[in-house]
């Protein structure tokens, strides 16, 4: 499983293209691959496109327990919120003893963090909010949790053509427990051409344009912007001053 | 301000070799810029030994200023855990309109997840342990948080030696919500010549060695081991039996 990171060829790995170069046969999605066609030369290259998801890990799985290396290219960081724990699931349903190995790459969150400015100094919550395979409830949950106890919350599929209402609730549950000046940044497409960075806040963002590519980062009580960035301190300036801190914040 | 990755060459992107390229000034810990010998060739060159964080940005803003292009190199990805709020904290403070920008690294969350296999596949909280600048309590409210809303949990700076007892209150705070079997993964020194990897549980992980360098990642009510591999899957097999999903469902 090869993370070719966020979209622009300057942030792939020496580990992810070592990866493809030494595989047979390549899987991933066309816009992927076409970044990087000299390294495909003389391998056999499957096409996602072609195939759904599930099928696609199957596909690879059955190579590989031929005797082929298989490279399963995607996008981001296979181990987040990606293919890489889908591949586990159905190597340990079909019992084959293969070696699958993950290489990392820059996530979404790791590039959209550095697009911003610094939002991720402190403590923070990647929460999806794709309801296909989790309950809405616990979505929910998570998102309560975490607006209360004051992570930075990074806001994975944010929005799809069918699920446009989950970020508007989204956004009311954290403005439960946040005020409407808190900073939001929103990328779209980091790296790419097509990249968009808005900066906006929980009271204003649902005017700005969120696709599913958006990654949403909503900051904690001390997030502030300077100069069209985003940054979270590395603490509550905090221990040493207390007085910036909601007292309700440390209650348990 | 630019990423190198958890250690190993492999995992440097270009952008991150690029900048340090175009740069006049290299500012980094020696273990980091030994990696690079090449790249330093005919430029100034500050190891950080000398200096401690708040100097040593400081003194990248100050060259900066000064009309120098600086590269302050960091392990991991600047943008996580790391110094790049602290650039733009000080740069606030001195009102300065320099141009930074963020080059994102692979984190020791992308490494150690991939090194484990697949355990950050759904929603997980990044919590550190220090204190030094967040208070103690706000740390315990969000593990709690975090655990009753079955988080995947990245501990960031689990231990060091004088801080001994946090791991050991963490885990205890984290049991209150999830059972002794449930999978722990330790990765220390991810990447690099002395890495470990580490497949414990809740129950017995504090037999196991914690260092300054270790990420440990705490599954949630799903997370399997299979193989010597940590995986939590992409949803709740509750909602969708995944014997009885359509491929086409498990599309994100």
């Amino acid at each position: 499983m090869v993370g070719t990171g966020p979209g622009g060829l300057k942030h792939i790995t020496p580990a992810a293209l070592e990866a493809i170069r030494q595989s047979d046969t390549v899987v991933g999605y066309r816009t992927y691959l076409d970044l990087i066609p000299e390294l495909l030369v003389g391998k056999e290259v499957l096409s996602s496109e072609m195939m759904k998801e599930v099928e696609r890990c199957r596909e690879c799985l059955e190579l590989a327990a031929g005797g082929r290396k298989v490279a399963l290219v995607s996008g981001g960081d296979p181990g987040i919120y990606a293919m890489a724990g889908l591949v586990f699931e159905l190597a340990r349903e079909r019992g084959d003893r293969l070696r699958i190995e993950v290489i990392p790459g820059i996530a979404a969150l790791n590039a959209c963090a550095a697009r911003l400015g610094a939002p991720l100094m402190h403590d923070f919550a990647a929460i999806s909010l794709s309801d296909l395979l989790t309950p809405w409830p616990l979505i929910e949950k998570r998102l309560a949790a975490a607006a209360q106890a004051d992570f930075v919350i990074v806001l994975y599929n944010p929005k799809s053509r069918k699920r446009t209402e989950h970020i508007v609730k989204a956004r009311e549950l954290i403005l439960g427990h946040r005020g409407p000046d808190t900073p939001v940044g929103i990328v779209t497409g980091a790296t790419r051409e097509n990249e968009s960075v808005v900066l906006t806040t929980l009271g204003t963002m649902l005017t700005a344009e969120i696709t599913m590519q958006s990654c949403v980062i909503v900051g904690n009580s001390m997030t502030f912007t300077w100069e069209h960035c985003m940054v979270t301190p590395r603490g509550y300036g905090g221990k040493y001053d207390l007085l910036r801190l909601q007292p309700d914040m440390l209650r348990k």
